[in-house]
């Protein structure tokens, strides 16, 4: 017998993603990416949380689930419950929220619930990179509907819906982020909410909500969730801790009636999330959550300020972008002769790292010399200095901008 | 416009899981699950892990990955490369280990990088149910390897290889648990394991390696992992901190190549397992792991020990099994009038959970009258009251035992 050894790669599955390379680090300056703000970590919070939980629950960790079932921590559940019902005007029991490994986790069992190879959905034409790859990975077919400063346009949703009604396809899903969308950090106002609403009742299409940055409106202020305002029907609704206390923990949730949630709860086959990060959330929110949000919204606003300031500083007119009602990203159009893409190359080679419009787009074209910029993790100093670096590369390779502040590039 | 609710259950996948039942608490006599004993979390040692790790860190947690990338905590994989260099004989850098959301993660993971549908898969006969549950899912042909004391009987595993070679069938991989073997607690002899290694070498056919139970050895001694006498070549390791520590951090880790590792990360969509979870096990295992695991051992051991005398009692001759190695369940043969998923249904109904056989087995035929029972969560006295009470439930649906603790059943 030989004793070569086994050629693994010969047993891999077709059409795998392809390999990651080794990690080298975070860029210099980094503008992608969900991460926060290092200064706003409630760190003191946390330990205490922490220290309180594990000695009074600790031996819980015995088992799994704890002593609350699949669903995840109940405590947790159970002040989530009232805090989307203080916030998002949704109603909805500790047991139509189950805990997920972050948002993330979410969006994949959603997905497997509703979406197999050939499946139609409907998506915000910009909208999370992650998503776009997740679907394109599912072998999904993927509508675009274009957007306004207000979100989904509804004449361009129904003119879809129609479309797509006459050719025989009901779409599985209209997935959209109406509150803090990702990229355009805009927020859906009441009236264009009711008539989604409508349209996805009248053609039978489920929505699918993602919430995961909704915290992080600077008024405080934000219109009922989808959920709420279908009162569940015909809606699953996902949401995060990540953008609101820390990514690093990852910890996030479904809502859903419980038909869709039993299912969903089949599908999850990992024995539950962390439960300590579920523990110490469940324990530092009822105390702390309210009061930590506006400091972070306060930091974050700062944040983007100091962005907007620099891109006008370093691209003058030759940067577009509209000052968004919350979030952690800018959504930023660069004159149409800048392919991002090939800007995102050169400017990581600065070690500047940026998301380039079509990996956050179905429409390429459109998105071709837009990128999303994301603000929270760099100091001031940091995006300051990272945005006169992406002009003077910008500059470099496409003549734009001309002038950097106010010196006129030769 | 219609605005009738949407019925989600229209956009479901087909071949979607069963609905699960909503979530009733544990039962009485609890001998399913991986749970532990709540008297050995070691509470007070990772209080002071999470006290001393979100003061010194806690900042980090504001980015996706910690500052270690995303296979996982740095701090945590190099220990884990120490601790499986001392415990397994394994040569592997921090760089080849990738800490998922316990080892469950990991099996989904090693199969999505693996089996496609129609591909085979080689496992033991006897194996862990969540193992088979997941493999009928991906619509893989499972091939099912006698055991005998000592674990995959090699012989066997020879005659399926040829069988399949002549069929021009090169099956995906050899699944095996060689180190407190799940369920019959079998620990995997050197001399053995070398036969094993050289057959998949001779074949072509990589092995996963699962280690989830490894730790639990009585004796604290076991020969060194298929993945060490391999070298890593062909083989992927999976391992876990749910039944050394606490099932509820989910928190396990997949040992693999870089070629390897790097697809798997691809296929890891999830921004990262929880990173507090880690940092309080990186804090707690580089102090107390070594001095932890022999006082848990010696906890399970006595309970195993009550077990076994429990069952002796109630079920006489009728109760057989061997009295393993190490572990956290035992493997019981009743008569083979005794159907164990039908006594799961009766026992359930009186508050005893249990595992039957067939749930455990590729051979229905095989494990008909046998079943798992889990013994490290519930108390000596629950453990003796539960055996009691199956043996009255058993006795009065099959006749047999036909003596209880020397009263013999009319």
């Amino acid at each position: 017998m030989s004793t070569k050894p086994v050629d693994i790669s010969q047993s891999f599955v077709r059409d795998l993603p392809a390999a990651v390379p080794k990690y080298a680090g975070f860029p210099k300056y980094n503008f992608v990416g969900g991460h926060n703000d290092p200064a706003n970590v409630p760190v003191e919070a946390l330990r205490a949380a922490a220290d309180a939980v594990i000695a009074r629950e600790g031996r819980t960790l015995a088992t799994y689930g704890l002593e609350s079932g699949p669903l995840g921590y109940r405590p947790l559940r159970t002040w989530l419950a009232e805090k989307l019902k203080a916030h998002a005007g949704m109603t909805c029991s500790a047991d139509e929220i189950m805990i997920t490994s972050g948002s993330l986790q979410g969006l994949d069992l959603v997905n497997a619930l509703l979406v197999a190879r050939g499946d139609t959905v409907i998506v915000e034409r910009d909208t999370y990179g992650g998503t776009l790859t997740r679907l394109a990975r599912a072998g999904a077919n993927v509508v675009g509907i274009p957007l306004d400063e207000h979100g989904l346009r509804i004449d361009a949703l129904k003119a879809a819906l129609e479309d797509l009604k006459a050719k025989g396809i009901r779409p599985k899903y209209i997935y959209t982020i109406p509150t803090v969308q990702n990229p355009t950090g805009s927020v859906m106002p009441l009236a264009r909410r009711r008539e989604l609403l409508a349209l996805s009742q009248a053609y039978g299409v489920p929505i699918f909500e993602d919430e995961c940055y909704s915290d992080l409106v600077w008024s405080g202020e934000r219109p009922p969730a989808l959920y709420a305002l279908a009162e569940g029907q015909g809606v699953i609704f996902i949401g995060s801790f990540s953008k609101s206390v820390a990514p690093a923990l990852r910890v996030g949730y479904i809502v859903a009636k419980w038909e869709a949630l039993s299912r969903i709860q089949a599908l999850k086959t990992d024995a539950g999330s962390g439960a300590l990060e579920q523990m110490v959330l469940a324990e530092f929110c009822t105390k702390h959550f309210a009061a930590h949000v506006p400091v972070l919204n306060k930091a974050l606003r700062a944040k983007l300020v100091t962005l907007m300031e620099a891109l006008s500083e370093n691209f003058g007119t030759s940067a577009e972008f509209s000052d968004p009602p919350g979030g952690i990203y800018l959504w930023v159009k660069l004159p149409d002769s800048v392919d991002t893409q090939h800007l995102f190359q050169v400017a990581a080679a600065a070690g500047i790292a940026i998301n380039p419009g079509p990996e956050w787009s179905t429409d390429k074209a459109y998105a071709k010399s837009r990128l999303r910029l994301c603000f929270a993790n760099p100091s001031h100093e940091t995006i300051r200095a990272g945005v006169a670096a992406l002009a003077e590369v910008c500059a470099k390779e496409f003549g734009v901008p001309t002038r950097i502040a106010n010196v006129k590039k030769s």
